[in-house]
């Protein structure tokens, strides 16, 4: 019954130091078949043997600029004087194929990600604790006053929408992690709510089918 | 951080035929750790060997009507002259030791299931397709017309309810079913709106951090 069913858009946030990274890496590497990477776009140069459409999509500042104009970006951000975005069309693109996207995004970007696919399904990545969240703030001693407090301003930010989130993902042991991450994507197939055609067609066949009872 | 979570209450309903039974006795033997079994309160005498307070409450016709009476019982029907009801005592005393619940339970039964405890995950089974629902509703061949459309009018009635249930679960091969019903009531612990209270300490934690800080 699932089989029809759209793909769903996931968006993986989480504390920095979560090992939010590393758990899409691990995720893409074991289960490449049932992801669909999105592909974001960029005005960096390509470097060599770096293909359009494949690594990132190539655009000019110009492009660029023109596709946030028209609403063409889920979300975008500057990084070292070039921008980096999600076309919203590549995404759309493959959930209507069935495919499941996932994107890591933090915070303020997820957000926006739901706004424009209201079924977007938001999992938020913690260390087991509170202390062990702590530890991983303050780092090894070595870090200034300041790395330190913007590391705890930040992490206090996105607490603050935590709310926001379908799941909490605690990250404890990576490889069961992973397999937590892959296995709420593969149930939430299975919500009522995102089945809401094929319970139509099931009520309509068994409601056809009482009929030539009569 | 999900130690500190209340149990599920998970409601099973299904279509007749669709294997609920077999699911739940498989899913109670393969993971017995997990799970609380819901005694029932009946006015059937016990058999000999059977203990009060083990495979049922037993009670007098009067004690179970005072029990409806009460309030006492989330649900309860009739079956061969006695009285068969699910306390809710004895559900919510689970609940809060942070053991999983979970309850076989039909439709109607379902919704007043969620009314008591709004958290109930509520999760239906289905044969894989409408044409195979049909086929073991019209059961061989052998079934009295009044058999078959009386097995019709219930699939129909309870698949009208189908929008109140979070999650269809597709029996096609009992074993794959048995693990999907498992990971979905085991996901459900990392819901962010199960983790209220490890998200508020969370948080209180991060800001006293900071206020050492200052």
């Amino acid at each position: 019954m699932t089989r029809k069913n759209k793909g769903i858009l996931t968006v993986v946030s989480g504390f920095s130091g979560a090992g939010k990274g590393t758990i899409m890496k691990e995720l893409l590497a074991k289960y490449e078949q049932n992801y669909a990477l999105s592909i974001s776009a960029t005005t960096r140069a390509p470097r060599p043997g770096e293909k359009d459409g494949v690594e990132y999509f190539f655009k000019s500042r110009e492009e660029f600029e023109k596709m946030i104009a028209a609403g063409e970006l889920i979300e975008y951000a500057q990084y070292v004087g070039n921008y980096y975005g999600t076309p919203k069309a590549y995404v759309g693109k493959q959930l209507e194929a069935g495919r499941d996207v996932i994107l890591e995004i933090e915070i303020q970007g997820a957000l926006k990600v739901r706004e424009q696919f209201p079924d977007a399904l938001l999992l938020f990545v913690t260390p087991p604790s509170a202390d062990e969240l702590k530890r991983r703030l303050i780092g090894r001693g070595t870090e200034s006053m300041e790395v330190i407090e913007n590391r705890l301003a930040r992490a206090l930010e996105e607490a603050e929408g935590l709310e926001e989130y379908d799941y909490l993902v605690v990250n404890d042991v990576l490889e069961e992690c992973v397999e937590e991450v892959h296995e709420i994507i593969r149930n939430e197939h299975y919500r009522v709510s995102r089945n809401a055609g094929n319970i139509r067609e099931m009520r309509e066949e068994l409601k056809g089918f009482t009929r030539r009872q009569d």
